[in-house]
Parts: C-alpha cells; sequence; structure tokens
C-alpha cells in the first residue's frame, strides 16, 4: 500500500484529522502562506469547475444573468444597513493605501504614508451593499423588474478558526441578487432559488439536504428571514451548505432604490440574495468520502472512469491498448470523462490506490489474460466490489453503473441521515445523545434565551425550522413553556 | 430614432467618446462607486463568458489545469524579485487592517486600530509571486515537470487615469504560470500561448494582431522576455492585448524552487507567465463597431440572431410565430443563440435600433406580407444589407450568413491595419504622419535613449519587434546610428 495512504487517518480515530489528511493525500487543496486562505489545487479546483457549470446553467434556467461588481467596498456603505455592518465588521479586511515604496532607510518597499485613500475601502465579505448601491440607478419602473443577476467571484471574512473548504478567510462562491416589485414574488424567488440548491445537493453532489428557515439569531445580517439546506456529515453532525435570503426592503431603504409601478406611485422594492461556495466541496468530501479516500458522485467527478492497463512487455500493451481503444473512444463520445493511464514508472498497486484516494468512481483493469478472454475487470469505487465482465457492451455498462453509483451514494447517505433524525423530548437525554451527533427535532418556545442556553450548554445550535415536517403544537424541552413548532438543533461545523 | 442613438456620438467628432458612449448605451458596463473601478452589466459580462469559455478550452488543449491562488500577497513576497516590485509597487491596493469597530464618538464604524497585521498584504496585481512560493512545494523532481496552471480571478493594479475594459484599477483576467525543466521548454512554452491568443484574436474575435517581443523598457516587470498580440484600432492606435513572459529562472531564483534533473543534480527551474483581460472587450468593441453601435464577431456574440415580427393583431401575431417557430428550433438546435422579440411595450423601430446598437449579428423580421409570400427579410449587422428571402431552408443561410459576417468583418479589419503600417526611413515624416495613427515600421538603434526621445516627442511607443517581418539592417531615423532591425512604433491606448 503506498505511503500517501497508509498514512490517511481512519474516520473511527479522528474524524477531523480524516478530513484534513485527505484534503492534503486527494490534492484537493493546501494551506497557503497567507494566513487562513487556502490554495485549490487543480484536482479540487477541477470539481468546483463541474459544480459551477451545473449551477450556472440552473441560474439562467430561473432567468438569472450573470454580472461583476467591484471587489472593494466603501466602507460607508457596508454601514448604511444596521444590521448588516454589525455581522460582519468584525471580520472585515480593509485597504487603507494604494502605493509602496521604496523606505527611506533601506529597509525595503514599506507602506506609501502619502497614499492614504481618503475612505478606507472594504474587501467584499458579500455585496448586497456595492450592488443595491448599483442596483439605484438600474430600476426606475416596475418594467425594469424583476432584476436577478449572479456573481462568480471571491469574498473575504477574516476568519479566526479556519478549515479548508470549510471555513477560510478567502473563498470562492457566487451571489444572487434579485430586485422585486411585490414581497410575494421576492419570498417565492428567495425559496425557489433555495430549491435550485437543494436539487443541485441531492441530484448532482449526491447530498441529502433538508430544508428550512433559520431562527432570529442565526439569519443572515440584514435580512428578514434566511432559508438554509442542512446536509448532515458521518460524524453526525450539520453543516449548512446553502442559504437564501428573503432581504424585505432594507437594502432598497438604506440605498433609496424605488420603482414607479403600475399606478406610477414610488414603492421601495423588495430584495432577495442567494449564495453557496466551495464549502460545497467539504460537503462533498465530508458525506461520502471513506478511510480509502475520496468518494466522489460521478456527475461531478473530474474524472469518471479510469483504466489501467496491466501488460507483460509493450507488445501485450499495445495488444490491450488497441482492445481498449474504442471503449475509451465510446465512453468520450458519450460524454464520460476517461482517463486511460499506461504510465510506466508507476507500479500498478500504487495507482489503484491513488484513483482509490482521488475518488473515481469506476476503474477498469485489463491484463494478459482478459485479453484473451475478451474480459475486463471493473471495480465501482462506492462498494469496492469488483466484477469480470465481457468487453461486449462495456460502455453501455459502465454508464448505466455509474448512474447507479450516483444513486447508491444519495441513498447511503440519506439512510445514514434518516437513522440520525430524532424526535426529542427530554432535555437530560437531548444533552447526553447529541454528544454522538445526529438532528434533533425539537420543540423550542421560540426565545433567544432558551437558544443561548442550549447553545452554551450543549454547542449544539438551531439550524432550521425545517419545511418538510408536520408540526404540531407542545412543550419545549428546556424552559417547559408552550412551543408551536419544532426545531431541529445539532451541532454543526 | 430612439434616444440612445441618436446621442452616440460619431467616431469621426470624437473616437475616444464614440467608445466611452458605446459602453454606457450598449448596456456593457459603467462606472462603479468605487473610483477606478467599473461594474460589468449583463450584456458585457456574456461577451467576456463567451470569451472565457473558448480560451479554457484553448488552455486545456494545451495542458493547461486551472487552480486558485490567493487574492493577497504578502509584502515581503512581492519585494522578493527587485523589478517585480519595482514595476507593482506605485499602484498596489494595500491591506493593513481586519476588523472594523463602532467609534467611540459615535461617528459609526471606523477601522479598529488593534486589528494591525503583522505583514501588511497587497491585492495581487499579477500572482508570480505567490504562486512561486507555492511552486516551491509542489517542483521536487524533473518527474514534476512541466507544471502549467492557469487561474481566471481579478487583480487590482491601482491607475490614476482608467477608462471602461481599457484601464480599469481591478479587472477580471487569466493568468497562466508553468514551471519547466529547461529554457528551451520555456521559451516554447511562452510562444505558444502567445500563438494561442493570436489564435483567439483573430478566429473568434476577428481582430487581426500582430505578434512580437517587447523591447526592454516595454517588458514585465521581472521578465526576461515579453511576447505581445497588438491589434489596431479604428483611430489607428495600437492596443496591446495579450502578453505571454519568458521569466527565465527569476522566480525560481527567488522562491528557491529546484528541481532534480534526470541526473539528481539540483537546477533552478523555468518559467512563464501569460495573460488576457477583460480589455478584449475594449479591442472588440474599438476594432468593429460603427456610428450605430457595436458590431460583435458571431462566435462571441451573446444573441446572434434576432427575430423581431411585424404582425397587425393578435391573430397575424400567432400566425407569424407558428410559421418562425421551426426556424427557431433549428436554429438553436444548431447551437444558434436566437431571441425572438414579439415584446409588444417597444415599436418595432426602436427595436431594430437597440439591436444595432447592441451589435447583434443578423437580424430576421417578418410581417404580414412575408407571411403570405413565405419569405422574411434578413439584415446584416456588419454591412447594414437587407434583402428578403425564402424561409425555405433559412436556418442554413443563416448559418453560413453568420460564417460570412464573421469572414468578412475580420477582412475589413485587416485592409484597414494593411492599409496603416507604414515602412518608414524619416523622422520629420514620421512626426507628421505618426499623429494620424498607424503602425510604423522603423529601424532603431536599440538603444533607450532613442526609445525615450520618440515617447517623448510624439507620445509613440515601440509596440514590439514583429515575428512576421524580413529584417534587414539599416539606420535608426532618429540617432543615424546602425540598426539591426526595425520595430513597430504607434501610439496606442
Amino acid at each position: 500500500m503506498p505511503k500517501e495512504l497508509k498514512e490517511l487517518t481512519k474516520r473511527a480515530e479522528n474524524y477531523s484529522q480524516w478530513f484534513n489528511d485527505l484534503v492534503i493525500k486527494a490534492d484537493l487543496a493546501e494551506q497557503s502562506a497567507v494566513r487562513g486562505c487556502m490554495v485549490i489545487k487543480p484536482y479540487g479546483y477541477a470539481i468546483w469547475e463541474k459544480m459551477q457549470q451545473q449551477l450556472d446553467k440552473m441560474f439562467k434556467e430561473t432567468g438569472a444573468q450573470n454580472a461583476y461588481f467591484p471587489l472593494l467596498i466603501p466602507k460607508s456603505f457596508l454601514s448604511r444597513e444596521a444590521e448588516h455592518v454589525e455581522g460582519f465588521a468584525k471580520e472585515c479586511a480593509v485597504v487603507t493605501h494604494y502605493r509602496l515604496k521604496n523606505s527611506d532607510s533601506g529597509a525595503g518597499v514599506v507602506v506609501d504614508p502619502s497614499a492614504r485613500l481618503e475612505e478606507e475601502l472594504i474587501i467584499r465579505p458579500t455585496s448586497e451593499t456595492i450592488i443595491w448601491n448599483t442596483y439605484k440607478n438600474w430600476i426606475k419602473s416596475w418594467r425594469d423588474l424583476p432584476l436577478m443577476c449572479n456573481q462568480w467571484c471571491n469574498v473575504m471574512r477574516w476568519e479566526m478558526r479556519t478549515r479548508p473548504f470549510l471555513r477560510t478567510s478567502e473563498f470562492l462562491w457566487q451571489e444572487g441578487h434579485t430586485a422585486h416589485a411585490t414581497k410575494e414574488e421576492a419570498v417565492e424567488e428567495a425559496r425557489k432559488m433555495l430549491g435550485v440548491y437543494a436539487t443541485f445537493a441531492e441530484k448532482w453532489m449526491a447530498v441529502p439536504v433538508l430544508q428550512g428557515v433559520k431562527s432570529e439569531s442565526e439569519k443572515f445580517a440584514g435580512a428578514l428571514d434566511t432559508y438554509t439546506i442542512e446536509a448532515m456529515m458521518q460524524d453526525g453532525k450539520a453543516l449548512q451548505s446553502g442559504t437564501s435570503h428573503f432581504l424585505g426592503q432594507n437594502f432598497a431603504k438604506s440605498f433609496d432604490v424605488t420603482f414607479l409601478n403600475k399606478e406610477n406611485k414610488a414603492e421601495y422594492v423588495w430584495a432577495t440574495s442567494w449564495g453557496v461556495s466551495t464549502r460545497l466541496i467539504g460537503a462533498l468530501i465530508m458525506t461520502h468520502s471513506d478511510d480509502n479516500g475520496l468518494v466522489l458522485p460521478p456527475k461531478l467527478a473530474p474524472i469518471q472512469v479510469v483504466i489501467i492497463p496491466i501488460a507483460k512487455g509493450e507488445e501485450q500493451l499495445s495488444a490491450i491498448t488497441e482492445k481498449l481503444q474504442p471503449v475509451i473512444s465510446k465512453l468520450r463520445e458519450s460524454g464520460i470523462s476517461v482517463k486511460f493511464d499506461d504510465s510506466d514508472n508507476k507500479r500498478p498497486g500504487f495507482k489503484f490506490a491513488d484513483y482509490e484516494l482521488k475518488g473515481v468512481p469506476v476503474r477498469l483493469v485489463m491484463g494478459g489474460r482478459d485479453l484473451e478472454s475478451n474480459t475486463v475487470e471493473i471495480m465501482r469505487r462506492d462498494t469496492l466490489e469488483k466484477e469480470t465482465v465481457s468487453l461486449d457492451g462495456i460502455a453501455e455498462h459502465i454508464i448505466q453503473l455509474l448512474d447507479q453509483i450516483q444513486d447508491n451514494i444519495f441513498e447511503k447517505a440519506r439512510k445514514y441521515r434518516d437513522e440520525r433524525v430524532y424526535e426529542c423530548e427530554n432535555y437530560e437525554e437531548f444533552k447526553e445523545k447529541v454528544k454522538e451527533g445526529g438532528f434533533f427535532l425539537c420543540h423550542w418556545d421560540g426565545t433567544a434565551e432558551t437558544e443561548a442556553k442550549i447553545k452554551e450548554e450543549t454547542q449544539a445550535t438551531i439550524r432550521c425550522v425545517p419545511f418538510a415536517y408536520e408540526q404540531t403544537e407542545g412543550v419545549d424541552m428546556v424552559s417547559g413553556k408552550p412551543s408551536k413548532y419544532r426545531v431541529i438543533i445539532a451541532r454543526s461545523y
């Protein structure tokens, strides 16, 4: 077994370390020289590109268009919406100068004190403010609505404790910002985009998610309502994987964005924003992968099929290659990404472990005996099951298998999640059980006090009020006060 | 004629104002609230997306992979390569703090003085330094080479005089960074990528370019050689549209990046970098567009065909729509982007002018008479020629026409450029003639003094030593000294 693989921590030993190891060993990302910022390596970035392609298509189908707004936001803009600045002030990277110069004392280049900005600029932690300042000029009449822009970009939130993909100071994301004539339309848009995220998570990432609405204390700074998709990792913790916000008229009022309605009266515009980030890669890794390495859903795997010939000598290699060529062609014609690895500087055993580590969904191996018998050995990464099959109809077989793997890892993750969703009525029992992870459906009295107490005593937070749950009235397990609905409580990333 | 169009400045009146007007009126971009930074509007961004798609494909065909490196660069990194920091120090946006706080005096949020960074961070003006610091850990042996990464990202160069697309403080670009075992391989890579840019410019943008190598004073800060593609705008000025740099071992030495060669000896790695930016959109606009608005090459036009029905009443509109539906389907199946505009809140005349302004290559109009005669009026944007043709075979006709337009605008631009490339031997004649624009092929003695004199006296600069020119020895027109080759001298953006 190659060294890289041997050194991968087992999930059962230390789940957190397993994740960190895997990110490095599977060549997804690494820490950079800048505190809290990662380098996304080509293999990790290839997953992000596949995600972007699909999401971008889905956004455009809803009528959203891409645009690009400035990286830097004047400090005064951020301050206009009171809750917004309160939420982001503590993690803002601030640009104060626009020039370096040679130091007079010969100490190399230094900041030029004479090049101080009149007003400091903030690297965007999110772009509501600069975008709504722009929308002011784009929106005059009801005819200009709805306005739906999205941008793919980098954002910066100065985090003190970072982890690759899950929480980094700089991250890549998309942020959609839409403007509507009515409250109803804006709420519908925010919920529609949450649905797009949920569909993407389940159908492409094979990650089951629960949709719901955040509590007051967990919502986005400046939103009236934050909708969320919550996934469960293999340690039973929740990972917030995407959010969509109904912003009401907050930003329209802060930036004075009104439109003339059909009766020719000025009204403030209604807003939403919605985003997913490179955090999705963290969700992907932590949901499916195992002690052998990554398990990638076929729909997002940069390499879907790897083919490894095992030959004795050049002649046999040529014969095997020739035999496989039509299979490779056929798969590629069907849009399948295939890697044919006949490199001779690595042993087959190393290759096997390496492609397992990298989560390639299907592996084909052809040796001398297969050549004679017109067969190939096929292994699926999700179950590690091997079988020897005929080369006749192999392409169709693989295409079906990729679908099966996609379905299987989703079902496996869903089963895992469903077995760990508990209705819970007793706080003592909750406190004990929450240590093992899981989603707890508990009655809540709706107060911030109870929420804070749970967080302090158990490190668990209210993830959301789930949409798909038949609510009945009950009693808060902590305060004993009456409760109108249950929330999902869990420890989270 | 709609107001927007009437207000477009004529090129002959004021070419510079025409460009600024057109960027705004065609909805490509606008100035943002942040000095020197633009908002790229959806229509402008759609052109950039088309460019990205094609370039990304071409890069990947050369073996480059995408990755992502941090936005922020430690100041000390920038200083390691002496020429590099010298070139960029004067335009660096500097992050000095990582937190805001509420002011004690109630003046809103202010920078928190206790959150000062130990070392200032620079928003990347280009990423050689952070990337070579990363490559140090990726490159150990000749087996790790070549290493070829590209990133699509934003960069920041604090410019004092900005113009949309041509020169903005923040811009979007791609930057490729490659590492090689030998000098020859690195030079070959740098020239290959210049070739990719030239092919893209000519085949996709329909912009003819001259390839060449920059003079010492015009090359990239930190490069040994900078290769460039230079295009000519309609005022005869040059626009540097893409550059590719042979960096020698400069960055490898600054960041101590060595590899063990096949003889197991440590050697410094050889480097290239290459980039094109949203400036390409400026080149596109200024090469083809006219006094009626944009002229877009079909291969990069967000909308390739617009179809406008002109009906008397709902019934006729239905009949026309039904008649056109198979044409629309067929075009879309062929991958043509079609907009069917049956909106009833704008007059046909307004629509005509608006799609002309936006540079849609082909316009179809169908009215009541066309319905009877099974015809359609077709207009091509490049020549504004109209003809009435039969609906039979119309899709094939349009597909051919799009190709013709692509070829025609390239040929037109090439003819324009070729007519303005002059061999010039006399400095007095040059000084007079250069005011009118054009590329001047002049002998140069190779000294910085002569170069500076020309720049000071005529505002023209040496654009490059062109590759595709049969060089002979001669006499420098300024100094009278002997010259080994001719350079292209021109005023430029």
